[in-house]
């Protein structure tokens, strides 16, 4: 049985294995540095349908169909799907999930939802309630910008602390029993506000909350950053990454040598116009599956703090002159439990 | 530890309690047939705030910090706070849940969200991962319409089919120990599309996702619809209840004796203009906290199946032709659970 450890935490007793993982990603992400990471990589942002948000829906039909495949199970082996995305009322996934036929739970987080898909999906596993769950997160550039910001058509200049919304979806089959990478433990966040109502700065509306999380994981499980190779966050990018080295700075915590960002990783900086770095559900969802996942396979990670983060706002909170709240969820995952937790 | 049952159920091992619940309504459903059930009933749409959808998060605050009172208890005892409502991106519940300073878990089930809540938190509380959790569902009949149909001042007119979003926040406070009643399972409801693309007609939308979940809980769980003291689907309304008897009847299955819809129970058919009835995630969730529960406490129901009904489209998705497509997440609630199960 689980244990709810400090204040946020749960370590879990069972080795919960991620089986596999999948991920699809648009053209923009596939020229990226991690390019060659990806499983499938789209022509173009409507991928054969009529619109963005339908081509959203069939991203995460693909892709939870193809983790399912590459973990050598059917969908029928699936007992619940856990997914959420950036679209108002989720509909990138109840479409894209409709046709699946398995047991559904909905999720919202904003760019975090992967991180809480994890958790919930891990909970549920641990219970004993499942054997084998499939969890996973959506965003999609175009879908994103008219529905949160302006028409693409309008060529809006977009300042330097904005991020780029990824197009595509991550997901992992998560299971009782297998090999590693085992989710061990999770943190799991508390909404932050920071006071920032600049939706093209989603970064530092973020920020405090990765921080926030990060310490609270630390302080739960009574270890230091050192116990990890890496600590990850999902969509902070370069304007993010710096202010929540700063805020745990200031708490007597350095992880300035063994952190990176989701959003830093996706995109180059000098070539591809990204400005302060990648964001979405999709961000931290295909890095993780696509490659952080890999590293772990070859050994090259044995084990990180994976921390995607969130903001709650929606354009009507935004236009009612609403600050953006944070939120990020942490997971635990590694190839050799030392069972120091 | 839980057991996972028949397709998509899962039988709980721990008595989970619902310690307390609480529930804040508008001013219409405070002068329907369950006004006196209702903790708070608000003077009017906006509770001092400066825009519906502030008021929305007021009240989702509010009633949290109510239910956790009534359950003697204070917010840091509660491990963790699952919730979700009918705005986009889910801002209903972050903006309420923001100042609670607790663990967040955000949901988006449509209407259903009620039912996913208290799958998830009774989930978690299973996992030994959490003693207490908060758990609840909040809509505004304002905000809902000017997002989902037309604003409001243009007056226009409700076809005989369209129900009536509830004002308020339905909230429970779970417990590993504690008095009945109890949550002794869950079955989790697959994405059933109908095929209906009129946004006035949910009840149609939702009614076979409601048949098709309480079949296969009768199915996983090997009982007959006698098994229930009564059966409570969340917001069909009088469209929809009918098309869930004869959805049943076709299967053999008889449940026109012991089945009701909250949509149904909240309002006056004859004297307050509602149509087929009360829709929105606070129609199941204000009538079960404050109702149900209450003729459980009291043993005039002993064991229930509650139904919390959702449809899971957008604004977006109609306008491009998209159908509705419904869930529906299915709770037993037992005051004597037989072991029957």
């Amino acid at each position: 049985m689980a244990k709810h450890i400090g204040q946020q935490s749960i370590k879990f007793e069972k080795k919960i294995s991620i089986a596999a993982t999948a991920s699809t990603v648009g053209t923009k992400e596939g020229e990226g540095p991690l390019g060659k990471y990806f499983d499938v990589i789209l022509k173009d942002a409507v991928d054969g349908e009529a619109s963005w948000e339908k081509a959203e829906s069939k991203i995460v039909k693909d892709t939870l169909t193809l983790a399912v495949k590459k973990a050598g199970l059917t969908m029928d082996d699936i007992d619940y799907i856990f997914s959420g995305d950036l679209l108002n009322q989720g509909t990138g996934s109840a479409y894209g999930i409709r046709d699946l036929n398995r047991p559904f739970f909905g999720l919202y987080g904003a760019c975090s939802t992967f991180g809480e898909s994890i958790s919930l999906g891990s909970v549920t596993i641990e219970s004993g309630g499942a054997s084998k769950v499939l969890v996973g997160a959506s965003s999609h550039f175009c879908a994103a910008e008219k529905q949160f910001r302006f028409p693409l058509g309008l060529g809006t200049q977009r300042p330097l602390t904005s991020t780029w919304t990824v197009t595509g979806d991550g997901a992992a089959v998560l299971s009782k029993n297998g090999a590693p990478p085992y989710i061990t433990g999770i943190t799991t966040g508390k909404i932050v506000d920071f006071g920032i109502t600049d939706a093209n700065n989603m970064g530092a509306a973020m920020a405090t909350a990765a921080a926030d999380i990060i310490l609270t994981n630390l302080k739960d499980f009574n270890i230091t950053p050192e116990y990890y190779d890496l600590i990850i966050t999902g969509d902070l990018g370069y304007v993010g990454k710096e202010l929540t080295i700063e805020l745990l700075k200031k708490e007597g915590i350095d992880i300035s040598n063994n952190y990176t960002d989701c959003g830093i990783e996706i995109y180059d900086r000098e070539n591809q116009d990204t400005h302060s770095g990648g964001s979405g559900c999709a961000c931290s969802a295909v890095t993780f599956s696509a490659y952080f996942y890999n590293k772990m396979k070859k050994n090259e990670l044995d084990r990180i703090l994976f921390v995607p983060t969130g903001a709650l706002m929606s354009s009507t909170s935004v236009q009612q002159g609403e600050s953006i709240p944070g939120i990020a969820h942490a997971v635990i995952i590694e190839n050799h439990p030392k069972g120091e937790l």
